[in-house]
């Protein structure tokens, strides 16, 4: 795709696929927005305040139909937002059109190139000449990295004059981010800084990029206050569970067809998402093994009448092996020849690091037959036998299917929506330093009570003897902070 | 679409959407064939010798990617085959593509009209001049019911010189059905009978096919010999039950992306099908109630801790409906009327009769909103509230997804293969009556066997000892007749 | 104990454990009551006409506080009963005592030898002077074999003046029965001759005793009609499945208070028992392995997501084990002899014989330890490891706990008492021949239909439209024979 | 039952019911071991250092077949110990006649008065002129308690001189509480003083006990340091959930033995208890309805299918009503009245004020009928309808079953001997303050390994390359604290 950013006829900037599925986009918007009654919520409640006139909101996150929803409650409640996508497969592009045409810039589309993924993501940075964003809308934390890897290298710059060097590292996606900075030194050497001083701070989403925050939190290298949304109760117990025990099989299903039942699934990880997809699969009808290195998980496994092994146990013996871990290497190029023709692998952790693509990529012989976008069967020349590998290894739900529904994506995006108000709103009181906060547990209890009448559920009410008699407040919150759901 | 017989470089005559998907159709077919263990053996085990050698066999059966593998099966083991679906939207049009260059006479589409799905299925019955085929393989009977009626008329023309008459029906399909037998009548007044003299019989896939079958052997007008393929426990019990537990959710996901969980969902009809509905619904996160006439189907749901209720009582209540009955009228349109906004409501039993699609296509006002193909939203004018309806009423697993998996399609498949062989071995023995017959257990047992070893299962066998304690062979079969699993 | 038979104070004979704890059974039997709706809407609806007035009906049936409602049912509709248990285990005491006292003679306990099994067996049988029963409910055929035995001796010994020879078989319980019918003969020897006259038909409950039932059918020599009360789908569908679901944990919990979850628990047959108990095993969260004969249902195992694999493959790795297979020489002793320290081992199919007792017994230098009645530690010489072995390879559900609930008691013995009306009913009319018979499938949704209420369920009316569509009345029955549920 | 103290052959103070059954429970207790490997591990790896060598522990804990393991594995580790229940039902007697006889001094038996309740744990607490014990494991915190108002009240007498004054309350229990204290201060008035000074600290095991230790501590009236166990992963998630998924049932069947399919089930709070009771509810083919103030939670069940009312709305529906709130006033009398007759009302929380036992106990003209110990009928004069309430609205799976099984409780034990290892060990180093502590994560995830091997689990090793890229030690811990698991 030639990188030209095109211009609505109202003036507003976009790169998208196809402009022409906005209709389409917007269909399915107004089916979300039935579906999201957090975020549908807000708009009542907020919208006729205005808490975020005046400010800009940058957002890398999956340019979804539910994050259309987000993103239309965030210009609702006032704001100026530029989007992009955190993953280059998980655009939908007909979402990004609708969004495109009728909300905010986006740059963002299915199967972007890794130069284009960066290309959308400084695009989403860029507010012209006054400078970047006031807010952060995160997930995964690319566009937090690429202005903290930003602005430490305009510091160096300025003392040493030293331009970062892209080839100072093998991982490809870094060299990238190294290019990108590298070249906007040329023409900016304040870009970044510049940024830094304007922004108030990012709300993050998911695991992997609050994992980031917390580092550069320890290392007193963060630049500006976070909110980690991804440990509201209502965003990881619901989202990466229950999200991914319907997304999970969604994925496959559209992938590759395949019976669940009946199979051997791995499960690689048991955290919130590992339970999720062991739930779905178990329910499917499959056999599931899981993998993991923590042995609370492990035994919470077990008591689900789930066999916990190692990898090397089963490799040769499972029909599915599901990344879920947000780590590295865990199934490598030696163990994929070890599996049984047409086994499926596939990653719905975080990064596509979680399975060696660049091992099997550059196996010497192999030989990839795609059978439809993001399904590939790799044959190994020995073997003549093929593994299936989803998404190429990046998030499959998002990049073989739609991601998780709407209702899930409702409670981790009303807790965005707060965060971001929360930020905005104390922007100069000093309330939140350069560390990362969860929001406060009365907000997390108030996501899930937007979303309990469309279920049709009704809460009993503490009297005030109860209330009194367990020590906390009629009204909530109702649980101590270390409670774990 | 031009109803016009296509021809391959080869001679072979079809009518398919789109002949540049037949690589992509290949490529499934191929991923399909390792996940249907059972139709492999048979080429194994019969195709030298050939047993299908001279037979034309007409198939109108779902044309997908498992069909597929089943064409290739038959004509794996001699036979000549010509195709059409049974149903006008559960073509994969890739999949009749593949079928088309290489291996039969297809005349199928997604997205057929009315008139169109008649025109294919008389194109699978034209074998020329020679007359009809030897073997019908069917599903719902439609071909079986072509060829039946069309005796009928020739046999009342040949006496009274009457013609069909086609507006003697309202119902829309017998007239098309009556237009084609009375044009046909006048080009060739002993079509079908010509077409019963050759027919050796015929095996039919599914339960209301079968209730067809029964009613005409029960009136003495079956015109030749029929196996109920349906009813080996291999079918029904597996591909009704935990293909639609898979297919049911993908259809679901892929036309809505609705969260399941949640939910309230109305699943009508607690057989095989509504079982394995209930069982995807409840496991997904629902709470689901099921509607019953029978009250040995409503004490099992109820012990399954499924709520048993009449459509009236929760029709305002529930977020997805489900028909899985094989009987008529439903869901009415006064019902659509009183659902929730956006609730779903779809049909996997089999004729698109189960909802009153006829009373919502007249309703006074009503307006159709196409979100996407098969997924609708129709609302209506009184309230501006309006429900999602898929694939107009047809089968939504294969009008929405791709119907059931491989796996449990090649346990059904592989009985058609048996039947077809068996009918065709028979043809001149008098071994089978103008009578509906279902398989021997010992061959039912023998397609379950087939099926084991992919899934790394490992049977215990008898000892002499033990068979006699029990009065059975050592190999089988194993159970009496009627023995419910 | 010593074999008297004793006499209420009305006369009646017994001979139970402890006549006090009648108040304690009478208690239970009212809360079973409510639970049992089937049988209470029969004394309702049968009790005004008195159908069994003048009847006699012998019993032998687990003594359990649900058999106590099914005893009351048939003598709140006129008849006399006697009864004996049909399981040396299975007592309930205060069941015993109660309805010895209250409401018919019987001759049970939980814990008789086999010798005193069979004294109860003959006393059930015993009418006194006037010959034997009018009717039978049997459960495994016991007292129907005990007839058919002593009318083949009665046969012989006035033919060539021989008596039976205990000697002539090892198996330990035909020698008590052969001696009962040797020790009979001096006295009367016409006496099973008479009896054989006077019976008008056995209800036969389950699965062991219908199977002999046929192949006394087949061979011809089945002395009176007999109804095959398991194939109800109301009692094999439900009691077999949903009465094993719950109480194997029960009788496992009780007898070992053992924790169900992370266990690997192995269920030796995958029948209608094996469903139940794979499927509480599963959702105990234990790990379940299944190992069975038949393909089938071999392959339903594994689309329910459990492994199928051969005892001997997993004889040292599994926790428990459960036979369900009404065959014999499931578990052998040199099986016990491979399992993991205190692997628990126990029979929920019918004899003792599915788990090689006598084999355990007689090993060398075995030595047992009784935890508690029908807990015992079997400890093996060589490597000082134990198992422990439940009821002593009896039905454990009723060995250990009570047996199935009332719920799912209150269908079986629907049937039953239905099974009893029906022979009695036609009695002369010769309906009934020397032959099996299933009741009418309108019989068997009539038993359903009175278990709805109580659970709040709510059935749809077909109406004539819809019931002429699909071909049957609008009253039911609404399924073809072979219909499987 | 009169109070007085007795002395086995060896000297050791106990008063137990039946010291006769104390082979029995030797028996038990060996079996439990092999399904305890954290207490046998912790035997393996402390005993040989005898950590606790002239340490006397007070144990007021439900004085099971586990609690027996728990008490050997202390002793075992050089300490003393006295034990008293904490509950007047959950006591197994054999199992507290093994521990008095081996072991122990123990006051303890099943079905205690108030009276004799508070008489054991003072008894527990009398160590002679010594002074009390130096450590206490405490579960709901009445020891904890007792202590805490007896040095209260003596520190009033001391200064004023007053006697406490027992009418000052209404609670029954308190009023017994401050009578004993009262009654010890005429003859000792410093015991609870002398005894504070020597207390090295607490490790507390429930919900309940832990709440009341952070309101102390809030409060500053904390006395000694303590030890927080409950929300040890290994016990909250596990003995919580899983306990009671397997408990809830088993006390449901052993005092009942109702069907549970088929029914519908109301769970009063959905925290870890109320998890485990609705999934056990559920799986056994309950419909589960679920009361909840939180909101989270209450979506958490909506999210596994689980309707969520107020208990007004199901009141006359349900069939069996489980109180896990760990609040009072849950179901009052005036709720009861409104039952279906003979639903079943329980307690799984923590004290029977979940449930108005005093409103229903004085209920005018109540009728009490007791089915069995712990099993009894409760019939309304207005409506001769009844219900039947286990355990007298006390806990009901340790009232009626035997409470967890051992597995579990291994779990949450091994946390109780590391508690007081750590406690013991750090007794004068000042690492503990007069606070509540959380056992740190390292030794979380040591009890979790524990229990993998026992279950056939492996887990996987991170490499040193995988944990630098999560920043984790490879040996763990793997989470950080706030992680939900």
């Amino acid at each position: 795709m030639a990188l030209l950013v095109e211009t609505t006829t109202s003036g507003r900037e976009y790169k998208v696929k196809d402009m022409s599925q906005a209709d389409f986009g917007r269909l399915e918007i107004e089916l979300a927005e039935v579906e999201m009654p957090g975020l549908m919520s807000c708009r009542t409640e907020f919208g006729p305040s205005q808490p975020f006139k005046g400010a800009r909101i940058t957002g890398s996150l999956h340019m979804t139909i539910q994050t259309a929803v987000l993103i239309e409650t965030l210009t609702a409640l006032g704001a100026e937002v530029r989007w992009c996508s955190c993953n280059i497969f998980s655009t939908q592009d007909h979402a990004a059109a609708a969004i495109a045409r009728d909300s905010a810039a986006v740059f963002a589309w299915k199967g972007e190139t890794l130069q284009e993924y960066w290309w959308c993501s400084e695009r989403a940075l860029d507010w012209g000449t006054g400078g970047g964003p006031d807010l952060i809308v995160d997930d995964g934390g690319d566009v937090t990295l690429l202005i903290h890897e930003g602005v430490k290298a305009e510091e160096v710059f300025e003392k040493t004059g030293q331009l970062p060097d892209p080839s100072s590292t093998d991982n490809a996606e870094m060299q990238i981010v190294l290019t990108i900075i590298r070249d906007g030194l040329k023409t900016d050497p304040k870009r970044y800084q510049k940024m830094k001083t304007r922004i108030v701070g990012v709300s993050e989403e998911t695991t992997t990029g609050v994992k980031r925050l917390y580092q550069m939190q320890a290392t007193g290298t963060l630049l500006f206050p976070a909110i980690n949304v991804n440990d509201s109760v209502t965003k990881s117990k619901f989202d990466n569970l229950y999200g991914c025990r319907h997304s999970l099989p969604d994925g496959l299903m559209r992938a590759t067809d395949v019976m669940i039942a009946g199979k051997v699934a791995v499960v690689c990880g048991y955290g919130d998402v590992g339970k999720g997809c062991a739930a779905a699969l178990k329910q499917g009808g499959a056999r599931v093994i899981v993998t993991e290195i923590d042995p609370i998980c492990a035994l919470q496994a077990l008591m689900e009448g789930l066999q916990v092994l190692t990898l090397e146990d089963v490799i040769s013996e499972a029909d599915i092996f599901v990344t879920t871990t947000g780590n590295k290497d865990i199934i490598m190029v030696s163990d994929m020849k070890k599996m049984k023709n047409n086994a499926i692998v596939c990653n719905i952790g975080h990064f596509d690091n979680e399975i060696d693509m660049h091992g099997l990529e550059t196996y010497p012989g192999v030989k990839r037959i795609t059978i439809k976008p993001q399904t590939d069967r790799w044959v190994f020349p020995e073997t003549k036998s093929g593994i299936i590998v989803l998404a190429e290894g990046r998030l499959m739900n998002l990049g073989c299917a739609t991601g998780h529904p709407s209702f899930v994506m409702s409670c981790s995006f009303t807790n965005q929506v707060i965060a971001q108000i929360e930020l905005w709103k104390e922007k100069t009181s000093g309330k939140y330093e350069k560390k990362v906060y969860v929001l406060p547990k009365h907000l997390d209890e108030k996501v899930a009570a937007l979303h309990l009448g469309q279920l049709g559920a009704r809460l009993t009410k503490l009297s005030k003897d109860q209330a009194d008699y367990i020590s906390v407040p009629v009204e909530g919150p109702y649980k101590p902070a270390h409670y774990r759901y």
